[in-house]
């Protein structure tokens, strides 16, 4: 950490700081320059409150060096996470296809859409019971219902599941449930993400719409500081100024989250862009620059379906995409 | 609502989705072109699911042409929702000040600026007990012990209190708060909006970093839908790609949202910026176009405030701004 | 197009509305609604000015249904233009890489780094001659001077070249070039792009950093309603809030301009992330989902580089790259 | 500025990297850490190219503390330019009106619209005879033959007036126009801002849609640095992902701006929203905290306005708009 003291900065204070800084076991070294000075600090700042210093009149900037985040960077743990869950490994050279419908619906229809994607290649079955809906006259979801109809899939086709939790009053109906999502809109529950530190499960963290890179790996650490270091990281569009898309799949992120962290990272193409004859392209992408893995909606009946967005795919479609990316991921080998 | 349909969308299909939009009460009034057929519904719209409507792989495209929001919506309910809170009224041509710490800290610290800042011209003090922090490593503020001393500060000087919730399981706590605060991390935690809908108490709602205004409109919805309709709404600054000020303040959305809604519209300048120095300027701004009221961070001693970030001001600052804020009003009455 | 009318608006400047469109060629299918009423328009709606109807009292809102764009748009010319330059086709299932340095420097370097992408298998040398620099402090390139070494270096190797333009005042300069570069920063430089439109020569458009996909498309209609159809498409980045990298990617973009129109769209992952280790995984991501080729920067000593940012590669750095992408090129067919 | 190096990088090359900032004439002092070594550079470093440094393979990152820009900046310049135009000056406590229509469209519609916003309290006219408009079939101006109108307006009231410029060809056209307008989209067009340091006459630079308020003083520096100094700064909206404006205004940038250089900065509140009825609201901010000007669109007739977007106001709406912006600027006294 840099901290840039403003010209002629009360020496009292300055010493007050530097004091401080020295309690919280930081080295000073000292620049001072005609106009400025500059303070550098050396060990663990992790845990220094830039904002704090940044707030002192005697400071005209404070910029960080090192990361703010710790369980979460590849730094202090260079080897790969693989977080399994329900029996398949995700991270590491491991990757998974996750794949389901918007909303669970029906006990058909979900058993219906497990046993199509399971055969098109998807280990992970997905499915919303809760639903983060703009609209409070918009589906909300068959909450702990659809919850119970996404187990009597997975009992009738074997595959695990990953569902998403809006709630801590809801932890408790999430027991048998594989991995838990938090979705983009509450990257930033904090009490949530506090919750979810201390449950013995797999979390499946979506990034914010306009959440930085920096800001995901801290919402991370938020669930790492609680005791659960199985996090999934996934990347699923910001928001920008384009309109073409619902949200622009920031594809760099994927390289450069593998760079940053040690946890697996996940590409959701379904809701980067929101359009369905682009989810195929997009999975390729993310194949070949480095995701661990793909999350894709499908759909049985695009007609009846309660919430699929126009980002579903049907299973053949779903099917081609698998067979694509596994040609990609051959041919990178 | 216009709905677009493809060329040569099949004919069986169409007439299934026009009977299914009759059903639901609209009217429809179909234009052939060459290229492309309309569909012009007529009636409220507000409940149809437009995602629904676009997954169709008949439909080219939907508009929305009426807003999706009825509670909240100016063209059912004309007149400016006046919130009343701890004997004062906000909205409908009453202006009041917000002012206080990011955080409670002790009780000293909050009796201490309780005190300045009503004598400053503040009606309502806020304090954050409960505090959203991008890092797990940063103060989280004292919790329910400092919602206690936030109601110490309340009987100590009269002034009604506004503070932050993050959790449903929260609720409970705030049973004597006079307004309570959605940060805008929250402004999409629709379980927590779904429960404060059956609160009987004005809630602030903060629109979120990327938010549009619709959707800040359609979380108050959310709340008001639930019969809860004292909602005051917050424009606090957006994130744009601007590195000079943590969030960019969307000045227009003051008059926008007083046209789309009758609901008070306050802006907090201290968070839009995040820089103390243009607190003044902002705030003369926000009520040049017609705020119903200003939120500003207080802070007594800025070298020991624990998360006062760089955007608070000093008593005899926030005195400044409250009398230029005056002679703006007076001036344009 | 539709146009929504204002509720009320007076009958007689309805009439005069309906009587301009109607000589516009323009058909109109009026829809009354209880609030509302709507004029859905058929015909060619490309030259009508949108803004024009927006300004009018009588009108509530324009939604444009049809595109803007008729001589870049896929409808009215379904099949791939293919594009060739100095006997190479890009475009329609061709395939080109483009590289060379940020700057030309001197003889020797172009030279030097030309050899050095050709062998790797470039078949376009790119170099600047005239730069663009935020800072009117740094190096401006070499100007003419530069476009005559670009010139030695395709004697000397038989590579056809591509430069970057940056005044109308310079297009005599440019007559011996291959292909010229519009750069983001002149995308909408409309006296630029009008001139470019009477050159008989490939053009090479990139998007500007925060031009939608749409207005990248009115700027080739530019080009391409002067006369001159050989426009190449370029995505490099667009601004957003993200801090980690330069620019984002959006990824998405190539397979939506495949889908609009039938110029070849070429991607830029130097400029778009202004991070050398990031340009492998990401031209990957390019090649994977549909693009026509790849733009590189390619150095041959970084440590006397002039104006290459760090966004550049070294040439057996580029060869590897070249390889992955012929591996997935080939993974796909 | 600080050079942050990477752990373990080949002292050979540090101290080749440290003699040449040595020979550019820049003290350095350096910080050893356990993990990184960082150089304080102390000294001019506006001219120290941060990209070539970032593009050394032994720095981890570059950190500017100092702002890259010297004319413009008000640390070298405390007092506020004061600009001199056509007898008005701007800046240092003088406030100016800019108004005027859109588009010259005719000699009676610019002499028309004059008179009215002479009346109306405006000094300077506006009007565009040069275009930018994102469609090549929009009205492009009436160019040469619009800027004769201009004079003669100009002629006819004694109203100073300012236009647009969009291409270095277009310079000598120029020549009796009091004040030359640079847009938004040429901002970066730095072939042009070049050659505009060396006209004796003010510049109006706007801001870029997605320019940094750095990168617009940057582009001011390309101007004065070319001698002309005579720069008035313009804010007139950013590009955002809010669909409800055409722009955001980014209201905090005058304090920034004035904080950053000693330039005059002007508002556009007619281009920020794209939206008449957030004209007057708009005006009122950015004169309460601290606009140097206002620029803003007025017709005398919308239903025949050429180009006029929604954005125009009628002459008595805009004498609205300046009685009220003077009684704020009375208040604020």
């Amino acid at each position: 950490m840099v901290v840039i003291l403003k010209n002629h900065a009360d020496e009292a204070r300055v010493k007050n700081l530097t004091d401080w800084l020295q309690s919280q076991k930081l080295m000073i070294n000292e620049v001072r320059g005609e106009y400025q000075t500059i303070l550098g600090l050396i060990g663990d700042t992790s845990r220094v409150d830039i904002d704090l210093i940044q707030s002192l009149d005697i400071v005209e900037d404070v910029k960080r060096i090192s990361e703010p985040y710790k369980c979460a960077n590849r730094n202090f743990h260079p080897d790969d996470t693989v977080v399994e869950a329900g029996g398949h490994k995700i991270g590491g050279g491991n990757f998974q296809f996750f794949a389901g419908p918007c909303s669970v619906e029906s006990r058909e229809q979900i058993i219906g859409i497990a046993k199509d994607v399971k055969a098109a290649g998807a280990n992970f079955l997905r499915g919303g019971a809760f639903k983060p809906r703009t609209s409070p006259y918009a589906f909300q979801g068959m909450g702990a219902e659809g919850l119970e109809l996404l187990l009597e899939a997975k009992k009738e086709t074997g595959m695990p599941i990953i569902t998403e939790i809006m709630d801590t009053a809801h932890i408790p109906l999430f027991e048998d449930v594989d991995i838990i999502q938090v979705g983009a809109r509450n990257m930033q529950n904090f009490e949530l993400l506090k919750e979810l530190g201390h449950v013995n499960k797999p979390i499946f963290l979506k990034r914010g719409l306009s959440a930085t890179l920096q800001e995901l790996l801290m919402s991370a650490e938020y669930i790492m500081a609680g005791g659960n270091e199985n996090v999934i990281l996934c990347e699923r569009g910001i928001r920008t100024f384009e309109p073409a898309t619902r949200n622009t799949l920031d594809i760099s992120a994927i390289p450069l989250l593998k760079e940053k962290t040690h946890l697996p990272v996940v590409v959701d193409p379904s809701h980067a862009s929101g359009i369905a004859r682009l989810v195929e392209p997009m999975a390729y992408a993310a194949a070949a620059c480095g995701a661990d893995g793909i999350m894709i909606e499908v759909h049985n009946d695009p007609a009846h379906a309660l919430c699929d967005g126009p980002q579903a795919l049907t299973a053949p479609q779903f099917a081609k995409v698998v067979t694509g990316v596994e040609k990609i991921r051959e041919a990178l080998k």
